[in-house]
């Protein structure tokens, strides 16, 4: 079997225009449960009209009632599972008892615990400016890892990252290799449901050198490039001249004594934890959560939009890369270890699908997925979501405007999930009409 | 960054004729060392000639001296990174400290320590038959949930599973969906670098019900495909006759009243876990440690091969099937509980890639990629390692085999890996000459 | 720019109950016209009520009226497009003008004349025996090359083809290589939008040797096997001995002394030719018109069903193989040459996507395209038009059955478009309801 | 069978510093056989020391000796196929007898008459301008559409293409549509094994209108997408302003009131014809020979390389494109004629795999395939045969610099083939050391 029923998966996507400001049932919640032993988080959206009310779910759309604090909810989706929301609110808390039904096993309904909190407005603080010295590096993008600093929306990080192989700025390995992390850093107020958004404002070489190889990719080699590649795969250190910013190979071959290459700095991973119900996936993996997307443009400037999907988003972010071309053809970039600041911010109760990158010209949806073809596939589906919901295109100018401006650049070919990233400029989206 | 240095993952593969017996550095030791908070564990293999040693280690060959219990190991692999080990056998355990250096950061040494326990051969032990009642189903396939029954090569297990959605046999929920297993089984005796043998005595249907859906999965559907089936994906009950050993739909469709599947139960998971370096998948996933692979021979008769990447195998298996076709299109197959029956048994110091299958008449590899055009390159990859190594074919021999005896299935779409099989009759196969 | 405006290649699919028996516009017609120099041949069906027409024609639906003898009609796509028939029947003849308006460029439409005859029913004649010995063979499935032998519904041909490399049964070249084929066959009253029905009566082997080679295709093959595979390539002789039904190497490898593969004649390429607006293949290429299907159960007692887009269907048949596992991963498979015995018959007005097989046991859908993973989903695409429109399923109902009976084989990767075939046991389909 | 023997694919690739001067057979010749009704051209390269000659024809390197006018040379590849050359030179006209022997059918060679003429060195005219109007437009990239004008290197040719449809600067309909060509030119002195070099002076929109629709091409949907474009699909008019530079639709739908795309005219076909052997590719379809590459770099101030293949190389272009974004998604660009003028040269004897692009600032290989996965890796094959071949770069240094500088966009995706162009900067190559 593939998996869990999507419903578990789905989280509410409503609209509403109101906060819950007063202890009424009325409003946005988060919710947990415990399933089985698992922990899950949702939103659960609220609308009261006299005693009748209506809300979200678990990607249900449920209707009931409310007779003073007690209320009663009734979902049923196309498939003809159920799901019953019996409680009350008191003391500013929800209590409920949710009853799920599915359709083909009706004889036995799964019976759950809910409570839940309400989701304050996000605050309007006055944004602080961290400075972070990591201590431990994560090599799993997991709920479990405590959250190392806890910050406000709006709030900048200053620190350091690890490089790939676990190798800090004094060039002394603290982690096994794999993409250690910072972070998780929690994000006061950021629900599921939400989006966070990082803003990468300084991204900084702290050491001289970085690592990578000669080798490349199973997925750029047809078989005769196969054959001509089978004796290469060593370790090659490349040398970074942080003042002229370049970078050349450190023991250079012939043809290379001269071969330079400007320094770009970028972050491989960046992510905010995936959903509890979902196995904590491991750093060099990538997914709708973000992740090792290893995206060249992912650097000084670039805005990345992630899906949130536990309270406090739990952001991560590691695996520099001095530079890199499309693809990271040798497994590895110029690895090295940096000095990243970053601000945060979050947009309430807005569903994105994969990760998003905004830079200065541009926008860019991210298409993940174990073929170029399936991501090629991903970028354009997410890019043709982003032009309806934001744009408010129609399929047909939709289509128009893929047709006439797409930009596709294959970003990753060498992690699981291949990466492709497809492009529009600003300019040519200033000239819709909203 | 993709991947950790190849050489991190790879198990020693020597085929010494002779296992330690007594307190010598010679022979087979499981290693192990704490790798800044992550244990690993890898196979140790010495040999000795006067006071001369040779070795593998971490896919590494040693080349060192010893002297009374003092020994001194040196390798260095075709990249330049090199290893040295500085160690002395005391009370039958080994002790060494492990300097590992990196060809491109030569200034920054990792220093291990290494303590290593001897590999005794198989012992032959009277086969024991064990009963064993489940009480907690696991979604992940890691080295932390702890063992729930240590058994001997040779022994037999009779257990039960519950569906992949967490359901036991009197239709009780008992874990979140997502192919919950029962395990992890220790076994006496395994090893890294050993394979697991899994053979299928018996796989008896316990209740007589299966829930699937009558969507089709992703891979399946062209654009054409997609618009047509846009309105599925409801929940389907079946019901499954014991007696006559059919499979109907519970509440048919106008033209499924009297169709009829034939039941031909299977375990859609089976795997030993992976290695403690990699992030442990979650259950509906697959890869070398074999995983959620939903191959629809992996039936009753049926011999399963897995590699061995820690000491004692941790068996796991579940996601029981009561029927499935070839692709398992509707993301579920007819999902029930199980009531399964195996022997286990260890081939000791053996390697080999993907998860391989053995039924009566054939002889089946299996490739697991992100495309069914990895995956045929996968299965097609691994059965010709299997011609070279089992049979001694040449690659030109290998190319004759397969160009005439070769029969490829789609065993898988729905995962996130996609599953191509490739068979060869064992009928065939006789007429090789070894 | 891609592709033709689609509607030049659809053909109608009409199924009226009646045909043209009295020299009346009403019926079905075979109409040409020439397109700048272009011959072009549709179907056009007509229906009338009184003085009212309704027809199709180059996958419009057309309305109007009829004077007399003279006609008008008309008909507009939901792209805007507009196509208008004037014209008029007189001796059995209907001659029209057809002015084409494309919606993006309406100061400009096309004017054409069409000439049509009628579609007569087809005869029930005597079924005739032809023994046909074959002096040229094509290496282009095309309209261009004169028909060697003119044939009626039911009747069967008696012939030869040489093998895939042009040398025939004694041994000698007769044609430069890359599948020559035997044909192109008319076959009176297949007409296009009607099904060519061939059935392989028998296929018998010709001489006592064929031609292999030992490489792997591209397809197969991951970085790792192509290095392995990095000195193979050489041709291969194989021995065949049509008493004992068995290929054997004729001068065997050291492993390949006993090595043994019984005989399964097939052939690799059938095909009824392509429409005349596309480029008329080459012998190695396949598509819906069928062509190097390479598809190893096209042998004796197996029928194939191809669309018609010519009148007389314009059948070519050969690459016959002694033998060829799933894949034909040599990229030649025991290349033979065949005594051939096949009996043609028509469907008349019925449309089918790609070439369709029926087994004794199974029907079987085939995907072509130039990854497995589009082969996949056309293979499964075309199985379900096939379980909609022959036997009236559902989309739930033929994701039901798709998923509890589909058995998927890799058929062929060795040409440019890969080849998979899904079968359904006619055993599992008759317990459909219809 | 999927392939004719590659050794007839071949072409030979010597690189003798010396040409053909005087009535000798050292030198390189123009060879002609007509192979069972197929003529084939090949070079046939010869240098001689004394009595003794070595030479290279279709892909084999001959030995052998001369006795006045009389040779006689032999080959034999690595799977002991051979090929032997008997004749004369008289009058400045080689002719001989290439007896052809396969491995496994050693007891029917195949013989055939060549006759070979002296290819001299290009000559070095005076460049002349041609103004040439055409007349017909070819849909077939066929050696035999008979030329429509003979030039030579260093000429200019100034003229006009229609549009993918086949409709010209008038909007009258001048063929049917599927990227009917203007051409063939034939280049005097261009011989098989040659490099022609097409470089784009001028690309001219002569009409204020162009063509496209709303679809979206399957590649690039997956189901959700298909869905969401389901009713899309209808022809699009473009509106060109050649003064102000933008295209903007004909009949703006809401929010494309506004929308303004830059002209950026291209031409989406080129390609020198392809040897005989093969079957004449259809306008719509790629390859080695290029044809229809839909890239839209292929504008003013490119340069397109194209291995010949035929005598004279045999030009084709069209397609004409006012603006196209990368993989023209809607399957038509901004479809429009075009007033081209290109310049022509060759490089003598110089082989090259798939097509090559010049930019300003790029260097670009194409790969061309049936995924984008597999036009991936044929890109990146051909960029390290060009970093080798003309930079001399070691494998090692081949992936350093594909590492560091690769960059990557998908050119097409509507085609049957994929297309990924892989770019390095001009500036980056100039770093290297030759």
């Amino acid at each position: 079997m593939t998996r869990m029923k999507l419903t578990l998966c789905l989280l509410a996507s409503a609209t509403l225009s109101t906060f819950a400001q007063t202890p009424s049932v009325a409003g946005h919640w988060l919710a947990s449960t415990d399933y089985f032993g698992t922990p899950l988080y949702y939103r659960l959206n609220l609308e009261q009209t006299g005693d009748k009310l209506t809300g979200t779910y678990r990607g249900y759309k449920f209707e009931g009632t409310i007779n003073g604090d007690n209320f009663h909810l009734f979902a049923k989706d196309e498939q003809g599972n159920t799901d019953e929301l019996t409680g009350a609110v008191a003391n500013g808390t929800l209590q409920a008892t949710d009853t799920e039904t599915d359709s083909d096993n009706k004889a036995h309904p799964v019976t759950l615990k809910i409570k839940a909190t309400p989701i304050a407005p996000l605050a309007h603080l006055t944004p602080q400016r961290h400075e972070f010295t990591p201590t431990v590096f994560y090599r799993q993008i997991s709920t479990l890892n405590k959250p190392v600093l806890t910050i406000n929306p709006g709030d900048t990080i200053h620190t350091t990252t690890v490089d790939a192989g676990g190798t800090d700025f004094n060039g002394v390995k603290r982690s096994l290799g794999g993409n250690p992390e910072t972070g998780p850093f929690f994000v006061t107020g950021a629900m599921p449901g939400d989006v966070l958004v990082v803003h990468i404002k300084k991204l900084t070489l702290n050491r001289d050198w970085a690592i990578s190889d000669d080798g490349l990719d199973e997925r750029a080699m047809n078989s005769d490039l196969a054959v001509k590649m089978k004796d290469v795969g060593k370790g090659i250190r490349w040398h970074l001249d942080r003042t002229a910013g370049t970078a050349t190979p450190a023991d250079p071959a012939e043809h290379l004594k001269r071969y330079t290459v400007p320094l770009k700095p970028m972050l491989g991973c960046i992510s905010a934890a995936p959903g509890t119900a979902q196995a904590p996936p491991g750093s060099g993996d990538s997914g709708g959560y973000g992740g090792n997307m290893d995206f060249n443009e992912v650097g000084e400037g670039a805005t990345v939009y992630l899906r949130v999907s536990n309270p406090g988003a739990l952001l991560y972010f590691g695996d520099g890369h001095a530079a890199q071309g499309d693809g990271e053809l040798n497994g590895n970039a110029l690895e090295t270890s940096m000095d990243v600041e970053l601000t945060v911010d979050v947009i309430p109760n807005k569903r994105i699908g994969d990760p998003r990158v905004e830079t200065a010209n541009e926008i860019i949806s991210m298409g993940l997925g174990g073929s170029i073809d399936d991501a090629f596939k991903g970028a354009t589906n997410d890019m043709a979501n982003w032009l309806e919901e934001d744009y408010k295109l129609t399929p047909s100018e939709i289509a128009q405007v893929l047709g006439t401006s797409a930009e596709y650049h294959v970003s990753e070919v060498a992690d699981r999930n291949a990466g492709v990233v497809l492009k529009i400029s600003k300019a040519r989206l200033a000239t819709l009409t909203k």
